[in-house]
């Protein structure tokens, strides 16, 4: 894999969101990526957000997305625009042989989504949404425990949670509760790692249905604050969520297997970026009467010296790296996965805007 | 208080279950209490049972329940019979002027519950059901903690669970899969401290709509193995539960406010009976760039001399030693919101016999 410098995988940015510095950061963290450029509708609010984020003196900065994507120098772009920007941008963007990282969630629909990425498919370009925690080498430790047929078993039941209390700036201004930006909302927004991290742990299964719980909540403009659902497998899993705008910050995993636990409080954004944990049961039983537990459940410690941010954006250079110097296909797992969580973001959706219907998802 | 000795409650119990043996030995820890008679439809099996639990050679032992609520020196009964019976064994223990502590779920049905609730009323005695955790000092500083407008807010949402992988065994022979004898199942058994840990979350307010989940699963009887529900408050606030004798050892309540957030992982048995912790957390942010959470939630530590089975005897003798030396009412608390579970249990019954239609819970 290339490491930072002549090889290293360049980037450009498409907007100044607030997210745009974190990820700028990580490109800049990244051993193999560099940031080359970034662009804005606004040539001076790039060139403010470029020093205000002390962005390295050579990288360019444009007054608008397409003079990132018309960038000769640029090897992938990073997508943090409004959602219902990523079809037209990502389309764009792939149709310049650019490799692309799309925020999330990166459509409003499956559909849109299928369009972007056939147009990167068409153009042998990399596809991965911003999921970061993805990256994690927690979440690659979780996996295995989940795998393990002896420690955890057969999976039955999973609950996520992702909520965190908006407060009125955000819940009158953010593009999260525009009906004409996010209009997904809490779903698309806070539901999408909720969703996610359901898929992740059925193994990326999808449920047969997805039936979405009675009273979201929308603002005036009918763009959900709040919703929760419950998803359903033809062999009896099943996973029910919650995410807000509304409450107070809490982000929960708990898979429960014929044999063991898992348990996450802070899967997306982890507490400390250096060192996270979880925790783990196996085999717990009653002692006799049933007075306590014969043992309880253990905390498993993970350190990184890259942050998750950082990890996924060397993941995704590295995809990168091996199409443009080694003739290497796209990865499909990432627009695998992106797409079966828009199918239940989807359907979630569906079975909303139907009165709470139980609704099919199909693949 | 009365302390052991001539003042303290003279408790019965009627049957062997293995749920006595634990409620015979807080009788014994308790200090305002003591084990006075144990009947059994068989004297021998009485006889062993008295024999195998070391209980004191003084311990009457009885060949039959009425034995037990005949005798004029017992002042409480312990019902840890299958549900079926509780109706008939408690009307007729409080007929006697026996109090009684009835092993959950105590009716099948709350027309059931209010025949046995007013039968204890109409005798002037104490009525109890056998929830352990709501005695734990654990218990009173949690609820310390959700009734805090600054550290916890408004209650917005609540998730619980309890499940256990019960062996083959108990699936074919466990008086909780018998529809004869425990109809409810799961849903009476593990889902009953579920519901009371939402409606404890919610200051017993009970919730407008229930609404259970999609693929209940039953045994070819028909009884619950396993379920989950939804409760909707008219507010917005939301609460779901899984329970299910079906998975690994699990009991979780999760609960979020607009300021603070509640994990506790062993909420009806503790992983030690000594000492036991939950997590709270209190306006919890993102660090700039959202790398990582302002501070993590932090950890109560509670210990406690007498395990919380031994605090619900003592809470009860207490309660029966103020009707019986001092002239006291009985404590309406216990059984209102015994009452309310058994409604929320079944409002899911009847959902899930409906076809997952909401049904309104009507006090």
């Amino acid at each position: 894999m290339a490491e930072s410098g002549s090889n290293a995988i360049r980037f450009g940015i498409l907007g100044c969101a607030e997210i745009s510095r974190k990820v700028a950061r990580a490109i800049s963290l990244s051993p193999n990526s560099t940031l080359h450029a970034i662009g804005s509708r606004s040539l001076e609010k790039a060139q403010t957000f470029a020093t205000t984020n002390s962005f390295d003196p050579s990288t360019k900065v444009y007054g608008s997305y397409d003079e990132v994507i018309d960038d000769p120098e640029v090897d992938a772009v990073y997508v943090p625009l409004p959602t219902s920007l990523h079809l037209q941008w990502v389309v764009r963007a792939a149709e310049k042989k650019k490799h692309v990282i799309v925020e999330k969630p990166p459509a409003l629909d499956v559909k849109e989504l299928d369009v972007m990425l056939n147009a990167c498919k068409a153009n042998g370009v990399q596809y991965m949404d911003g999921t970061m925690w993805m990256h994690h080498p927690r979440t690659k430790i979780m996996t295995d425990f989940l795998a393990d047929s002896q420690r955890f078993g057969h999976l039955k039941a999973v609950h996520a949670i992702f909520t965190f209390l908006a407060d009125d700036y955000f819940l009158k201004n953010d593009i999260r509760v525009k009906p004409d930006l996010d209009a997904l909302g809490a779903l698309g927004d806070v539901g999408w790692y909720c969703i996610r991290a359901i898929l992740w742990a059925a193994n990326y299964e999808l449920p047969k249905f997805v039936t979405a719980l009675r009273n979201p909540i929308r603002n005036d403009d009918g763009v959900l604050l709040s919703c929760d659902a419950a998803l359903h497998w033809e062999d009896g899993k099943i996973a029910t969520f919650h995410c807000s705008f509304l409450s107070h910050l809490t982000m929960d995993i708990t898979v429960i297997g014929t044999n063991g636990t898992l348990h996450v409080n802070d899967f997306l954004i982890p507490y400390k970026a250096s060192e996270v944990s979880f925790k783990t049961a196996s085999k717990c039983w009653f002692t006799d009467k049933a007075l306590e537990w014969t043992h309880k459940s253990s905390e498993q410690v993970v350190s990184t010296d890259l942050p998750q941010e950082v990890l996924m954006v060397k993941e995704f250079s590295g995809l990168v790296d091996g199409i443009k110097f080694r003739d290497l296909a796209p990865e499909m797992k990432w627009p695998t996965i992106s797409r079966k969580t828009q199918l239940v973001i989807d359907a979630v959706k569906v079975s909303i805007d139907k009165g709470l219907q139980a609704v099919e998802v199909v693949y």
